[in-house]
């Protein structure tokens, strides 16, 4: 089944945001910080006024001098002004917004914005911050999630533990402690469709469409922040992948739209997105106590995100992965320890599971070197430890479909595991294998992360129209709901159109996030079919003076089940034409809606699922240039029931597509003065056709209770397997563990060379 | 053009209220009074409440004990109890109304109904009403709109007199004066579409469904007595011709489901059609002063409509006919007298365009006795008096468009009017030709009775949508607002649908009566589009990044004016996808809405236009039987421009089609105790095929200044003109002239008989 936009995208009749025009709509450009760190002396836009057109120019003069504008947003984590009030917290900080009749005058105008600043000590890394006496980012902090807790006097925003057991007596207790440090440095999302905004505020009523991935919260925000009512409407969005979670850009907008008086447009320049959001910077230290026979029976894990400037997205993003970072095992006695720690780096939000990705790269290329030094098979090493059904997690969770194992197995036998690696008759090309596997938690109803709804309409033309909150993100969510809604109902996917991302038009959804919509909306979805359902049973019967119980949708129309199609029904648009209710909407005849009750609101739970997966790598190291290739590779997935296999394949080929960057060469670099040297495409590699390894993925499809036909989520563990993959299979070419992503040739050489240096 | 939906009703595709089925929908069965006028002493309904299936009985009672039901409705004239409170005041009047699982249920349970009447003496006709001591039909009275008098004391529910010039000069001044009594008595308006409601009360809120031809001031209404929001719903309707202008079945029955807690159907059996809303019985005095040449100085019409036991509809059906009570002539010295009358007759409603048809058939019958009388030709006499351009009217107005002559000439012409008739050889067929001209009202905002606006809407999908009150009644106005918005955009049909008589999704429009939709509505949809035009233009604009007056709308998209079509516009479908705006309502992307604001509201006039029509008629009469035969007819009206000239056509063929009958045949027969005896069509004959005659329609189409490209309404004439040349015809085949419709069989005979008689 392929995506029901498919066709279109391809001919180019989706709209993204670049393409949206409003009415009577300015050209907003922002003014930002050239330094990561400063106080905002004086501003003066004076000049940048003065040139012609220009609408307005926002500031802090002109946030603070509107009493029905709150100074501050952020609704994890408050602390992000709309325009820097004090002073700027990291290049490319936000500090004055220009808004003109066009683009380009308004990009002139805002070189004309001359803005004072007195230059401040910075802290560029977790290192940095963490140093006594080091300059603080923030002076106060205002978490507003309430499992966020800071540091006071630190630069550390939030600091959580989580455990099971004992884990002094699960180190005394191991015959063997392992202890590694792993880093990752920070990227960028790259998403095609840029950072756009368009925001209109007219009759006490805020506008917005963007290309968020959080509508509703978004909404929620807007309306907190400026006292009115607000509508967000999302069209199609081309890549998300976590940046365009939770950003500020619609606020500031808005603030900007609200002085102009008039709709404003912002889309941010390829060089701001790396300004805006990023993958943050994370660092571990992973000890982990085993038995000489490879049972590991305590882990430590203590990790620090670098979540920038601002810990709007950051902080909890780090926090949720607390529950995942001691991997897929059964370890009686582990401990995790969180740390979000403020920086002068641009802000961070998730990135595909992120910081889940570092954890299993972490856990899995000790396990590597553990299985190595104990003379075991690296994938007994995991059969022997790998979580079953049954089995206790560390935060306390029964574990359900608990089919990690299995996903090893396919993902290793999909690359031909046991086959010999080839040759290399010169000696100049290193060729290895290796193995990761993962566990992926997704938001959940007990945290309050998570709320959603449905609604199918039939409609007066007698087409159900679904109504979701889910984001069209690139990842098929339209479909999958579709085919849930086609197949709870009975009837054909030419009977169904899907609505999605406008709060004005959909129930609340809270985010396109977390792998969370096929499981949560998909959920919803049923529900909202089966009262739906119902009630079109319910006026069939009536129209047809029949027992409803006798009568069954069809892809034709209601039809009596015994009726074998020869008459004695009516269809969907007979049905529309006379049937009224006054629960639907205008122009509707039926409506069923739902709100999903998951589990987590009964009983508390980290996870309402847990996703496994495992990806298998095969790779050559040109041991003269140092370079990395993945040959192949292969990621296998639980995914509960596979609605839509083809997307499955999809996000999994998609996610060791956009992975392989980061692990191979992709990093965000900058100088000592704190200068972000490489914020453009020409600058800063992603991966091409080029770089893609021959890929297979495979699905673990058993039925998963309580999912929506027996789904789950699995949007991003093909990306959250990738790295730690490639570097036991570079491990496992080389002999070197490395600790450290990308593995770029120049690093890989040179421990080529120690290692022969030390061999000699 | 065809009517836009002519392919869906002739394949039976389009629903009527009675095909409508509402999920869970109870029946309901109404209890009628039996007696004409009763009080009502007690009213068992156990025995009804106790019959299985039974879901309530709603009588005064239940009324009485609701504080959040008005007991009395009318929204003109407020002198209707939901169900009776102390009597009955017509035979059929409502009593109870009993709701069950199913109709058959309900009619059962009704009539185990035990009411106990006293009969009271009726007034069954206005002679008996206006006698002195008369029984009072209401010993109150409660006038809503501003312009109705009762008479205290008496029966007389309204009474106005208007005029011009001094009524006793122009007597003075005339060498003779004629008075004529003419007579009609009630018809019945028998739509092929029962009147039905389907009402629900659900969670504070009211939603009916009906086929009313009012929905706005019913939805208003419905608020008023049940203190809640209100939404009324109007399918495509069969037939009005005013009987569903002002019924208050919708407040029956929402009182019914009100208490029954679950929505509630009822449809009218034919036979309580003919006790609902009925066209009245209308009596009339006319005096005409002419001088010798024909000239007419002065007229007094005084008319008499009963309008039977509520004046919801009536009082004011009459009076506004006040103000074409003298007919298209010049009359420097005029007197208009209207009385409406409560009689025990069931409530009395308007019949396209009635009175004025009476009042035509009056006034120019006595026309053709004055032109026999002083040896003029019929159509000469006419000339001389009919109106012109410029003249002033009775009512103060200044007439503009004044074809009234035109009109005579053409549908003259139409049949021939100067070619010998036939010869009868045997000398049984008598022949004649008669003709008759009429001036026609339309409600107008100055007197408070007409308001309305228009939604365009371009939706997500690329399709304009126009969303308009007006009632589609089978009179094509869908297909003429859509002729008028393409018109005015600048597109073709196919680019747009229409979305009609919907509370919660049109505009504001007061009613479908008095021929007011092409104009008003037409207007009104005018300037939506011009609206939505407009910012149609700005968005495409920004779109494509020329100025907007380079831009016109196209069937194709908008385009560059000097492009010649090749490429460099966008299509309505790429601009719906691409533009948003806070203004349109939820899936659309640019809305144009208006209210019109016409003349009427800026200085008094009596009304926006007045059209002008007659009717030329051939019949044949048979001397042996009485039978008169109307062998071929043609109508003209003033149109303005014919926006769409084959409704025009038939709305002319439709109107003889139906008024034929009351003129020749129809009349509902109450017997001494006030006993309807043909509540039936079986025992009311109605016109059939076989009784229309050859029939050309014309139409004088100048464009009337200030109608939207310059239309005007024209709905009712073509049925107002038709007694009126009738009568005539059949008194120049016998030289008789009737005083009374209809002209039965056995009436023409022994005028015929008496006249031979004479003779001899």
């Amino acid at each position: 089944m392929p995506t029901l936009e498919a066709a279109d995208k391809a001919a180019g009749r989706v709209a993204y945001m670049g393409d949206l025009v409003i009415p009577g709509m300015a050209h907003a450009k922002i003014v930002r910080s050239p330094l990561p760190h400063a106080r905002i002396v004086a501003i003066d836009a004076e000049a940048a006024r003065a040139l012609p057109g220009v609408v307005c120019v926002l500031t802090r003069d002109e946030v603070r001098a509107d009493p029905d504008m709150e100074e501050i947003y952020g609704f994890v984590y408050r602390d992000a002004p709309l325009v820097a009030i004090d002073k700027a917290r990291h290049q490319g900080d936000i500090v004055a917004v220009v808004v003109a009749e066009d683009a380009a005058t308004a990009e002139e105008a805002a070189e004309l914005v001359d803005v004072d600043y007195e230059e401040l000590p910075a802290v560029m890394n977790v290192r940095e911050a963490l140093a006594d006496g080091a300059p603080r980012v923030h002076e106060e902090f205002f978490p507003i999630a309430p499992e966020l807790r800071p540091q006071a006097g630190t630069n550390i925003c939030h600091h959580a533990t989580i455990g099971c057991g004992d884990i002094a007596r699960g180190f005394a207790e191991a015959d063997f402690v392992y202890e590694d440090e792993f880093s990752a440095p920070p990227v960028q999302h790259c998403a095609l469709d840029l950072h756009a905004v368009v925001a209109q505020v007219e009759d006490g009523q805020i506008t917005v469409w963007t290309n968020c991935q959080s509508p509703f919260p978004l909404g929620r925000e807007l309306e907190r922040m400026f006292k009115m009512p607000a509508r967000v409407i999302v069209p199609y969005v081309g890549g998300g992948f976590g940046s365009k979670s939770r950003d500020r850009l619609e606020c500031v907008i808005t603030a900007a739209a609200k002085l102009a008086g008039r709709p404003v447009r912002c889309v941010l320049s390829q060089e701001e997105t790396f300004m805006t959001f990023i993958r943050p910077a994370y660092a571990n230290r992973i000890q982990t106590g085993v038995k000489r026979d490879g049972t590991i029976v305590a882990r430590r894990n203590t990790f620090y995100v670098d979540v920038g400037g601002y810990a709007i997205s950051g902080a909890r993003s780090a926090n949720n992965t607390l529950k995942v970072a001691t991997g897929p095992y059964r370890i009686p006695h582990a401990e995790v320890n969180c740390y979000a720690v403020y920086t002068n780096k641009p802000p961070s939000s998730p990135y595909r599971g992120l910081p889940t990705t570092q954890h299993t790269m972490a856990y899995e290329a000790q396990l590597d070197r553990i299985a190595r030094d104990l003379g075991m098979d690296r994938l007994e090493i995991r059969r022997k430890n790998l979580v079953r059904d049954g089995d206790t997690h560390v935060t306390g969770d029964y574990l359900r479909s608990a089919h990690a194992r299995e996903c090893m197995e396919k993902a290793a036998a999909a690359i031909g595991w046991d086959a010999p690696l080839p040759a290399s008759p010169d000696g100049k090309t290193l060729r290895g294998r290796g193995v990761s596997c993962t566990i992926k938690y997704t938001l959940t109803p007990a945290r309050q992360m998570s709320e959603n709804g449905a609604e199918i309409a039939l409609g007066q033309d007698g087409v159900f129209e679904i109504r979701i909150g889910t984001v069209n993100i690139g990842q098929g969510s339209d479909t999958v709901m579709a085919q849930i809604a086609g197949d709870a109902l009975g009837v054909g996917l030419d009977a169904l159109r899907v609505v999605h991302s406008d709060t004005a038009r959909v129930p609340v959804d809270s985010s396109t996030t977390a792998s969370r919509s096929t499981y949560h909306m998909g959920r919803a979805v049923v529900e909202a079919a089966g009262v739906l359902k119902g009630r079109i049973l319910e006026a069939a019967a009536q129209l047809l003076e029949r027992g409803a119980d006798s009568l069954a949708l069809t892809s034709e129309g209601v039809e009596p089940e015994d009726g074998g199609g020869d008459g004695g029904g009516v269809s969907y648009a007979e049905l529309a034409r006379r049937v009224g209710s006054p629960l639907a909407a205008q122009g509707e005849c039926i409506v069923g809606g739902t709100y999903d009750a998951p589990d987590g609101k009964t009983y508390p739970i980290a996870s309402t699922f847990w996703t496994f997966a495992s990806c298998a790598a095969e790779v050559e190291v040109d041991a003269e240039t140092g370079q990395a290739r993945i040959v192949q590779a292969a990621a296998a997935a639980t995914t509960g029931t596979a609605i839509n296999p083809r997307s499955i394949e999809t996000q999994l080929e998609g996610g060791v597509g956009q992975e392989l960057g980061p692990t191979l060469f992709e990093q965000m670099t900058w100088d000592e003065s704190g200068q972000l040297l490489n914020a453009a495409l020409l600058d800063y590699p992603l991966p091409t056709m080029e770089t893609m390894p021959r890929y297979e993925p495979r699905y673990v499809d058993h039925p998963f209770e309580g999912g929506p036909f027996g789904a789950k989520g699995m949007g991003e563990v093909g990306a959250v397997v990738v790295p730690g993959a490639v570097l036991n299979a570079v491990y496992d070419a080389t002999g070197v563990l490395f600790h450290e992503m990308p593995l770029l040739p120049h690093k890989i050489l040179e421990a080529l060379d120690a290692k022969s240096a030390a061999a000699q």
